[in-house]
């Protein structure tokens, strides 16, 4: 079972039981999230930006348009750290103090490098699309070298990670299982609703079946 | 319409089109998110972590215990930057480029103070728990003394803000119009699924109405 090496960084001190490093579970979390919040320094002030990003074996790639302002002051090679979270569920205990979120958490330190190669730009674009709406990029119009060339891409390698989760009912304290209050976990899922057609669909062409977003990150993303 | 003003660090430079520095949207943004995701700086490197908060007036009290190496590393008036995000929707354009996501995000800067007296703590943890479940706190056991010492809580003020918006459909090229490519969008939407007991809730005790997890978020926050 292939696991990444803690670092003095990456080891998790607080609650450690929630600690993994197994990549085929970090793995899993990176497929099912899209939305990831990347924080950098600038002036000794930290930023955190969400941004789109999808996974390519042991690297990630994320847009970078969203941190233009981390590109135009740090260039190449840039400090950041990638951060995606899914929450599972609310969990309410029979106290306040044990209340808590089951949840699952990937951390990724490192240097992001600017991808300045159109050929590698489109794979990252492939990827982008495909891990929202498996199958989108085989649909739609191609882009251009001018597209490509407006779009800012970021590479960070899955080096330095560490996740954290949480599973399982509440753990209340012994006394308080008598209290008359109720306690257990209440599900928090993503839901896709019915998509809505902008005004231009010409009649006939039928809409993305929400099926395929479900089928989202089931697939792995190796390569 | 109060708004906040934008400091250099807040204007936003890409997209100006999608920022919003009205108070009453900060708002509604940060008291409809529970997750936000804290970045703090340690020796030069980035950290983002996920954490649980809630509003109380201008003031964004968070959970310290996740983030405890940033208040080992730095104690009071750790500089910090708090952002929730909220997605909305995948938006799907006709032309892989255009392709984009509905989406509400607050980002906050500031100085993030340690809360130290119990009464203060009791507060924001009343917020904590009412924020996730609207009158949870008034149902369940209150926290000790002891419990209240053994809770970190951060407390950041709404001075420095920003937020950004994108909201409706994919907005193509003329010439894509044309193509037989279905284009709109996904929505995405939170759903709260059956609670689910553990395993020593007393019978006669019934669940969590989840239609008030639903009312999450519409009664504001000012206080």
């Amino acid at each position: 079972m292939p696991t990444y090496t803690p670092t003095e960084r990456t080891q998790v001190k607080r609650l450690p039981k929630r600690a993994v490093y197994d990549k085929a579970q970090v793995h899993a979390i990176l497929d099912e999230g899209f939305v990831c919040h990347i924080g950098f320094v600038m002036d000794g002030q930290p930023y955190v930006i969400p941004t789109l990003y999808a996974r390519a074996g042991e690297r990630i790639y994320f847009h970078g348009s969203a941190a233009s302002r981390m590109l135009r002051s740090a260039g190449d090679g840039v400090q950041v750290c990638l951060t995606v979270t899914l929450v599972d569920g609310f969990v309410l205990a029979r106290s306040a103090f044990h209340h808590s979120m089951n949840y699952r958490s990937v951390v990724v330190l490192g240097s992001a490098r600017l991808v300045t190669d159109n050929a590698e730009k489109r794979e990252a674009l492939h990827r982008f699309t495909n891990h929202i709406v498996p199958g989108r990029w085989e649909e739609v119009r191609q882009p251009t070298e001018q597209e490509l060339k407006a779009t800012s891409v970021l590479a960070l390698e899955l080096n330095e990670v560490s996740a954290k989760v949480r599973t399982g009912p509440p753990l209340d304290d012994e006394e308080d299982y008598a209290l008359p209050i109720w306690a257990g976990v209440v599900p928090v899922q993503m839901h896709f609703g019915e998509p809505v057609p902008d005004g231009r669909v010409p009649p006939g062409v039928y809409p993305v079946d929400t099926n395929r977003l479900r089928s989202r990150g089931r697939n792995g993303a190796e390569g």
